[in-house]
């Protein structure tokens, strides 16, 4: 036998997700899940589609389609369903990369998109932001790739891009544009207007987030007509399963619960971020439910070491939040998810320990 | 703007699946569905899972994977999970082909697999049956192929090859041999045994057929722990959702049921073959929950001509069954899906009704 696997994937290693503990027990502030449950008429919609589960689901989404494009004011075919928004983040490395055709990226960001365009054997130029923290459109003008991802509002900083910004960015990069606004539910623009002007634009959207779905895995995707066309070749046939169309039409037939979550929940994040800052951390603006926060020592000082610290500290205490030390814009901070108001009560807790105990050094 | 999608996109025609009509009132044998239910019990765990919808699926499916693995009698690394059997299948040609190694499939077989083949840019040979309807392994043994697709029983002709035959081709060819089992559960023998002497093979089961959850898209991969580690790379890391999850879960703690719901659909399977047979047609022998049957006219000739026929007046009935027109071994026939005994009496009726017509022409 002769057989293996084709040559790039040989040095691949795998993106590795935030821990899931399967047991209880945990305050999971690692992956930015919803801290509310989603709406009861999810529940209600997947119990009554459970006696068709013997049947293929609809192949083309049709009604999910024509919900999304609705609650959007697009053209049904302006939309595109995925497994996931990372279903169709896959679809787009595959569609628009390859040996010949780079992937052009922000940098920091998504932590998926690298592994993405190494499995399609494709290269992806990082582009930093700006020292202001913001796009570069400069050098985003002179880099040639077919394809840039870009997520705004931006995981895992926690800002977004404005409109404005955007805008340039569309217009000076030669290739498609792809705007990840897995967290735009949570901010107070989103670019989908763009789509109206330019075909060069292509955006992603998740269930998983704002509308508390992340073990459905649902994703859209929102575009002009040749891309839906092209991802629609590569795209699995039947890559949603029928209970989470369901459940993601029912979801959007309750907007009205979502909007009351998502105001709880940026003012629970906002009411975080003041108590963070009155420590003396650092701590970003953030336009989604999670806030990137910086600790400091007792003398004030803000580290690699403070943050691995308090990383550390939490997981002790069964509070899990994601930690990037890889990167110079990330490594002095964690991400946290904003939890319940009990949530955020116990990790106030926790921090309030770990400076107490910092004192005592 | 420059942007276009890969070269070899241009010209792919996406895989077209059976039809799914949204509507009710059809009777559909056209995408092998179970008639039956899936088991309560799936219901039941699906219901108990909803509470944790806004949490991410455990990315691993640990669960799953143990509960295939001792279904098996094998390591639960030696199990993978697929959104759908299609997902494993795409994972497949993404790890083992690419411009410079090829793939090959048996032919007729399943249609996706050029379709996969295509967008992933790789070249696929297409190995034909022997004149009996078996296995070339001599052909097999001189094809230049990193990777072989072989559905075992076929689909869609019904047939399933001996393991015996299977082990022959598995010592000759010289790359992995992907054993497509789709339909395994409704045959007397299946491949499995075959994993434990050779480190090439692979098996691709799937929950939509035999487990009647065709919605829920679940699929497993059995093979060596070299294979299983390579398209754990290529996978995305939440591809199958938490309901699918405990799901399949639910429908492996309920094998009596699915005994039983297997054996009807075996009963009513020969019964109708019986039938068949007795007006005339051919039908071959099935290992699967389908019929492939080919029509004659009042003279006894069968034909094309016919089969087409009886696709169109079947569905102008409203009964769907599928009709591959491209290929010799299956252009004078139709694939029929073993429905429940009332649907199978209408179908009967129908074809009668076809055949009294043919007898006034």
């Amino acid at each position: 036998m002769s057989f293996s696997e084709i040559k790039h994937l040989a040095s691949l290693n795998a993106y590795v997700p935030g821990e899931q503990p399967q047991e209880s027990g945990w305050i999971k502030l690692n992956t930015n899940e919803n801290c509310f449950p989603p709406s009861p008429k999810v529940s209600a919609a997947i119990q009554k589609a459970l006696p068709t589960l013997g049947l293929y689901p609809d192949p083309d989404c049709q009604e999910l389609r024509s919900k999304v494009a609705s609650f959007h004011k697009l053209d049904k075919n302006q939309v595109i369903i995925g497994n996931g928004s990372d279903d169709l983040l896959n679809l787009l490395f595959r569609a628009y990369t390859d040996k010949n055709n780079d992937a052009a990226m922000l940098d920091p960001s998504y932590s998926h998109y690298p592994v993405l365009s190494e499995i399609q054997g494709s290269r992806i130029i990082k582009i930093p932001l700006t020292d202001d923290l913001d796009l570069d459109v400069k050098t985003l003008k002179n880099t040639q790739a077919n394809i840039l991802f870009l997520t705004s509002p931006n995981a895992p900083l926690s800002f977004g891009f404005s409109n404005q910004k955007l805008k340039e960015v569309v217009e000076n990069f030669e290739g498609l544009v792809v705007i990840d606004e897995a967290y735009a539910d949570f901010a107070s623009e989103n670019a989908v207007g763009l789509l109206q002007d330019y075909n060069n634009v292509f955006l992603t959207r998740t269930f998983s987030k704002s509308y508390a779905l992340a073990g459905l895995r649902v994703g859209y995707g929102l575009g002009s007509l040749e891309v839906i066309k092209v991802l629609n070749k590569v795209r699995d046939p039947y890559n949603v399963n029928k209970l989470s169309q369901v459940g993601a039409i029912a979801a959007l037939d309750d907007l009205e619960y979502y909007q009351e979550i998502i105001h709880k929940i940026l003012v629970t994040r906002d009411q975080l971020r003041d108590w963070i800052l009155d420590q003396g951390w650092k701590v970003h603006a953030s336009c989604t439910n999670f806030l990137f926060m910086e600790p400091c020592d007792e003398s004030g000082k803000i580290s690699g070491d403070c943050a691995k610290s308090v990383f550390e500290f939490l997981k002790k205490h069964k509070i899990l939040v994601r930690y990037f030390p890889k990167h110079s814009l990330t490594q002095k901070g964690i991400r946290v998810t904003i939890g319940t108001e009990q949530e955020m009560d116990q990790f106030k807790k926790v921090i309030m320990t770990w400076i107490e105990k910092e004192k005592l050094k």
